[in-house]
C-alpha cells in the first residue's frame, strides 16, 4: 500500500517541506526506517536521530528547528497528527462478523445484540447482555447479568464476573478480569473470615482496560471507573474504589480499597496508593510513588511516601549533602580545639 | 428484597437504637446510601458521613460516641457484625448444578466427583482429581495428576498445571496460575539453561488466590501455600516458597525464591521480600516495603531496605532536618570565624 | 524409580565420596529430604543444613569443606550438575501427540504442522502458523498472521495477538499475553484519543515468558525480545521496548514505553525502568530499583531514583549519620558559646 505523501498531509493539516510528489508505504521509528516510510519526530532529543534517518518524510512540530535529510510534514501538534497518520496505515484485522460462533455457549436468557461478534469459545451466562457492534474476540467469560456497551471490544481470554455494568466502546485486552472478589476479611482468633464481596463493579463509556489488569468488584455498592479513564496492563483496582473521568494509569499501578482517585489524574508507573484516601483532580502521582495520604488537586507527587515532587527532590539532595556536612564539622571541631587551646595558653 | 431491622439486629445480636420496625433493602457506604439502605460505620474517620448518611440503619461499634440521622445496631464488633449482615443480603449467584459440561474435556482417567460443577469450556487432564462439590466456572484447566479439595470454587479462566494439590474450600480468581515453572537457569557463557522445575505447589484447606496472581511450581520439592493463607490479586509467588498459615498478602506483592514467610504474617500491596530469607510469625511488612534479609517474629518493618518501622520514621525525619544542620553549621562557621578574629586582635 | 548414584555420577561428571552402591529415587532440598533423596548444596549458607540432612546423597562443589552424613557427589560447578541430575528425575508429563483436537477452531488459512499439537479449546486465527513439534496445551489463542516458531510450548490459556512472531523453542506461561496494544493516547482537552497501536512484537529463539506477563506490540515497528532472554511472572514490557539478548527480567518487573535494554542485562524482581531510556550491556538492576535515566555498561544500580549500588549505600549510610551529626553540632554549639564568653571575660 502506497500513500501519497499529499494525501497524507491533506489529512494531517500539514505543509510539505520538500518533495511533494513523494510517497510512503509504511511507518517506522527514525532509527528503524527505511526507503518508503513515514517517520516521526516526538521529543528534540531524537534530533540527531533524524539527520541520519532513511526515512522518505518525517512528521515534526512548527517548533523544531533541526533538519532532516527527506521531507518533513510540518505541523503544529506532531503526536496528534502522526495518530492520525498511523490510521490511515493501520493494517485491516480480521472480519469479525455479526453472530455467534458455534462453539461458544450463550444462556438461552442472555441477550446479544445481532449485530455482535461473538468469537469460538465463548461463555455468555444467564441474563447477560451484549450490545450492539460488540466483539468478543475469542475464550471470554461474561458472568449473569453483567451487561457490555454498544461496540465494545473485548479481546481474547478476558474474564468479566457477574453483575458487572460495561459502558459503551469499552476496550478491555487479553487476560483483564473485572468484577473479582475484593480481598476483604474478618479475623476470628488467628483466622481469616470471608467478607461476602457483593457489590459489583460499573464502567464508564470509552474506558480501556490493560492485559491481566484486575478491577475487584466493591464489598457492597460499586466499584466505579468512570468515563474515559485509560488503565494499562496488570493494574490492580481494589473493592470500593472510584475512579474519576479521563483519568490515566500507566502499568502495574495498584489502588487499594475505598481510595478515591480524582478527574484527569495520571498516576506512573508501579505506582501504589493506599486505601481509604483521595487523590485530587489533576494531580500526577510518580512512578513507583507510594501515596499514603490524601492528596490535593494538581499537584505533582514522587516518592514513598509520596510527597511533592519538589520536596522529594530536595530530601534527596539533602542526604547528597551530608558526607560535605559531616567534613565541614570535623574541621570546625579542629578549629574549636585549637581555639580552646590558644585560649588556655592566652590565659597563662 | 426486604428484611426487617429486627431480623437483622438478632442475626448480628445488635441492640437496635431508633424505631425498631424499620425494615432495610439494601447495603450501601454511608455517603452512597438511600432510604432504605443499611449502612456501616468501619472507621471513626467516618463519623462525618455518618452524620448526613441517607440510610435507613447504620451498624456501629459500641465505643462510637458519634450520632446519625437514622437508626442505629449498636454491635461490639461492626466488622463482624457487617460481615454478618452482608450475608443476609448477598444476591442469589447463579445455579451452578453437579455434572459436566459437555463442552468441556474431561480426561477418561480423571476422576470427578458426581457432586462436583464442570462449566463449558474446561479441560481436565488424565488423572486429574476433583472433590465433592467443586466448582469450575468456565475455561478452567486442571493439568495431569493434580487434585482439587471438596467444596473448592475456581472462577472462569484459572490454570491449574499438573501435579499441583490443592486443598478443601479453595476459592482460585480469574485467571490466577497455580504451578507455572518457577525462574530458575543455570548460565553457560552468555546463555540461559533452564533449571527442569520438577516440584509441585501444595495449597492447604480455605486458601484464596487472587485473580491474575501466579504461584510458581518448586524446582523439586514443593511451593507451600499452608491453611488459611489469602493472596491478593496479581502476587507473585517463587518457586520453593513456603507461606505459614493464616498469613495474607495484598495485591502485587512479590515472595522471591525459597523464602519462608511465617504464620500469621501481614504484607501490604506491592511489597516484596528477596529470595532465601525467613519472615518471622505475626510480623507486618508495610505497604511498598522491600524485604532483604531475615525478619524477626511480631515485628513492623517498613520501606527499602525494610527496617523496623520506627526507624524508618526516624530516617525519615533526618533528611528533614538536614537543611536546619546546615544552616546551624555556617552559623558556627561565622562564630568561629569571629572567635579567630578576636582572638587573633587579643593577641596583637 | 531408583537411579545409581554411580550412573548420576557418571552424567553429571561427579567424583562420588562416600558408598557408590548407593541408589537414589527422588530430589529433595537439604531439610526436607528422606532417605532416598538426592540433595544439593547450593549456597555454603545452608552447610548446617548439610550437616544433619537425612539425604542419601548431596551434590556439592569442589570448594565446599563442610560435611554431611551422607555420600557427596563432588563436583565443579553445583548448579550445572543439579540440572542434569534434575533431568534424569524428570517426571514424564502427559503424551502431547500430534494432531489438532477437535475442540479446537483452527481457520482453515492457518498453516499448522502436522508435527504440531493443538490441545483442546484453542483457537488459530487466519493466516496464523504453528512450527514443527509445537505444543499448545490448552485454550491457547493465536491471532491472525501471527506465526509461532518450531519446537515452541505455550501452556494453558495463553493469548497471542495478531501479527506477532516468536521464534523457536519459546515456552509461554499460563495466561502470558504477547501483543497486546501499547498504552498510546493522544489528549484532546480533558480526554484521552487513542493511538492506534498498529505495530507488532518480535520474540527471538529460545525466549520464555512467564505467567500472566504481558508484552506490549508497537505503536509502530516493533517490540523487540532477542533471543535467549527469560521474563518470569507478571512482568510487563511496554511497547517499543527492545531487550536485548540473554537479558533476564524477575517477576513484576516493569519496563516503560520505547526503552532499550541491552544484551545480558539482569534486573531485579519488582524494578522499573522509565520510557525512552537505555540500558548498558551487563548492567544489573537490584530488585524495587527505579532507573530513570541512561544506565552505562557494566554497572550494578539500585535504589529509587537508581544510582550505582556503591552510591545508594552511602547516602543509606549518610542517613544514619544525621542524628550523630546532629549532636555533634550541638556540642560544638556549647564550646563555641563557652569560647564567645570566655574571650567576653579576658576582654574584660
Amino acid at each position: 500500500m502506497k500513500i501519497a505523501l499529499k494525501d497524507i498531509a491533506e489529512k494531517i493539516g500539514a505543509a510539505i517541506e520538500g518533495d511533494d510528489a513523494l510517497e510512503v508505504s509504511g511507518l517506522a521509528s527514525l532509527s528503524e526506517a527505511k526507503e518508503g516510510d513515514l517517520s516521526f519526530l516526538s521529543r528534540a532529543k531524537y534530533s540527531k536521530e533524524a539527520e541520519v534517518t532513511k526515512a522518505t518524510a518525517i512528521i515534526a512540530g512548527g517548533d523544531w528547528d533541526g533538519s532532516a535529510p527527506c521531507a518533513v510534514l510540518r505541523v503544529a501538534d506532531p503526536d496528534k497528527a502522526f495518530m492520525m497518520a498511523a490510521q490511515a496505515f493501520a493494517p485491516e484485522g480480521p472480519v469479525r462478523p455479526a453472530g455467534v460462533d458455534p462453539s461458544s455457549t450463550v444462556d438461552p436468557s442472555a441477550r446479544v445484540d445481532p449485530s455482535a461478534h461473538i468469537g469460538p469459545l465463548c461463555v455468555i451466562e444467564a441474563g447477560a447482555v451484549v450490545g450492539k457492534g460488540c466483539v468478543l474476540v475469542a475464550g471470554c467469560f461474561v458472568g449473569a447479568g453483567s451487561s457490555i456497551g454498544e461496540d465494545s471490544f473485548l479481546h481474547a481470554n478476558v474474564s468479566v464476573r457477574e453483575r458487572v455494568t460495561i459502558g459503551a466502546r469499552a476496550i478491555l485486552h487479553c487476560g483483564a478480569v473485572i468484577g473479582s472478589d475484593g480481598f476483604g476479611y474478618y479475623k476470628e482468633g488467628e483466622k481469616w473470615s470471608k467478607i461476602p464481596q457483593i457489590g459489583t463493579v460499573e464502567l464508564g463509556d470509552d474506558v480501556e482496560i490493560g492485559a491481566n489488569a484486575a478491577i475487584d468488584r466493591a464489598r457492597f455498592g460499586r466499584t466505579v471507573i468512570e468515563d474515559g479513564v485509560k488503565i494499562d496492563n496488570l493494574v490492580q483496582v481494589a473493592h470500593n474504589v472510584c475512579v474519576g473521568a479521563n483519568s490515566a494509569m500507566a502499568a502495574q499501578v495498584g489502588i487499594a480499597g475505598s481510595t478515591v482517585i480524582g478527574r484527569n489524574v495520571q498516576l506512573g508507573g508501579q505506582a501504589g496508593v493506599s486505601g481509604h484516601v483521595k487523590v485530587g483532580d489533576h494531580s500526577v502521582i510518580g512512578a513507583q510513588a507510594g501515596v499514603t495520604k490524601d492528596i490535593p488537586e494538581k499537584i505533582f507527587v514522587s516518592g514513598f511516601p509520596a510527597v511533592p515532587h519538589r520536596e522529594n527532590m530536595k530530601m534527596q539532595a539533602n542526604m547528597l549533602r551530608v558526607p560535605k556536612l559531616k567534613q565541614k564539622v570535623a574541621e570546625l571541631e579542629k578549629k574549636i580545639e585549637a581555639l580552646e587551646k590558644d585560649m588556655e595558653g592566652s590565659r597563662e
